[in-house]
């Protein structure tokens, strides 16, 4: 999917969310396990509820690893079924020397058909490029994330005054373009998402850390919204586990609404 | 297996050698592949040929994710069959939020049964921590790899004076100890060894970068070998694809022997 399809959808559907598919046979409800792939059928009935207001899906790889062999299984069968038209990201967060991201590229968009990965920068060029070989296809890459320990290096200040998620936005955005990289934000301060903005000001973002990790949608939208919206904003916990009961995938709806009605505000105010 | 059974084996064989399983059925002798399993089959009898003088063995994930479910069965076959007084490796490179981290680990520490996993330290403390609680097992932080891109975020100086690989080797040796971390570090300069090795006088290094990618086994000893050897040098391509006939593993063998025999020396030289 390109960017001006991507922006399509985004206009077409009134938002910028992402459902973030983080799926935990311990958190599903528990009728579920009875069936034969738990796990795909709880992302089945999810999909179902929430494409409507959905524009992106990211399944956090590290659920499905840790389920050894059958949970590459499910998640093949979820990008399987998540719609052709709704933009899909393996959030794996991979990086490694040439040979071997050329290898993780293989995996996540030939083996599976994924739009995009997420992507570390610590090993530099050689571990981004390879992904961005893909025609058609969007490395992700970190950049300020919004977890405790992204203060230990990300924020870490070099010696001509840049922090280091700065240096990485610099170097990398000549790596690839608006329309093959994209870039983590995460979403805990509007100043700083206003930084990163200044420094890359057509890419998109994928933007984590709404509701459990307690940023808020308006300083994202208002801080970091470009003419092409320019943002994914992603949500997990707060909309799959929404309910545990019988009605699970009703409750996820709701909560997705909820985001959407107010994403569809902040287009209308930002965009 | 804890840091005195490691350095016994490694007196004991004489030898710090870890041999990179990066094992690509594109490349493997043509023989193999009229077998049920051909990546496994190819482990089992370099396995069979290098055990002796081998005290590592580091499958590199990539190459059996990039297969899909059938390549994290043929790893989980050669896991279980590398001898239990062998440490292992599961080079992943992984690094992601803490609950995400905590399902990584439990992937390669629990659903398989890893010794240790290499993982990247750019999300910071929480993207770690949740491997090193993991009694027994251990955690190879990137700090100086031997790439190209290397030179891109891990060598900027910060304000204080210090390269970034610096600042991740004195954070990070606060968040575990000689016991349950390692690093990774990159064997192509010897000033740089000698200089990680100053900062972490006790922690055990992972030496990528011998033979393919160019580094001197000498070189790394001189400046990286502490009291407990505190090395461990991998070889992959020079060893596993060393020839591509039905003798394959022989060759193998022969290219193991001759680093063990190059250890040897520099054990009784600089232990």
């Amino acid at each position: 999917m390109n960017r001006k399809e991507l922006f399509g959808h985004i206009k077409e559907k009134k938002s910028f969310l992402c459902v973030g598919l983080d799926t935990d046979p311990k958190k599903i409800p528990s009728h579920l396990l009875k069936e034969k792939d738990p796990v795909f059928e709880f992302n089945r009935q999810i999909i179902d509820a929430t494409a409507a207001m959905t524009v992106a899906y990211k399944p956090n790889i590290a659920f499905y690893e840790a389920l050894g062999p059958k949970g590459w299984e499910s998640l093949q069968k979820t990008l399987d079924y998540i719609p052709k038209d709704i933009f899909t990201i393996a959030d794996a967060k991979r990086g490694d020397i040439g040979n071997t991201s050329s290898l993780y590229a293989k995996a996540f968009f030939e083996t599976m058909d994924f739009d995009s990965i997420t992507v570390a920068p610590y090993m530099g060029i050689d571990s981004v490029k390879p992904f961005l070989e893909f025609e058609g296809k969007w490395v992700i890459l970190l950049a300020l994330t919004s977890n405790e320990g992204s203060m230990d290096f990300q924020l870490i200040t070099s010696k001509e005054g840049k922090p280091l998620f700065q240096e990485v936005l610099e170097k990398s955005s000549q790596w690839g373009t608006p329309e093959n990289l994209m870039y983590v934000v995460g979403a805990t301060r509007g100043e700083k998402i206003a930084a990163v903005r200044k420094t890359v000001p057509e890419h998109f973002f994928l933007v984590p850390g709404i509701g459990a990790q307690g940023g808020s949608l308006e300083e994202v939208a208002k801080y970091g919204m470009n003419a092409n919206c320019g943002l994914l904003v992603n949500s997990s916990r707060g909309i799959i586990y929404a309910d545990n009961g019988t009605d699970f995938a009703q409750f996820a709806k709701k909560e997705a609404s909820k985001l959407q009605q107010e994403m569809e505000i902040l287009l209308e105010k930002y965009l």
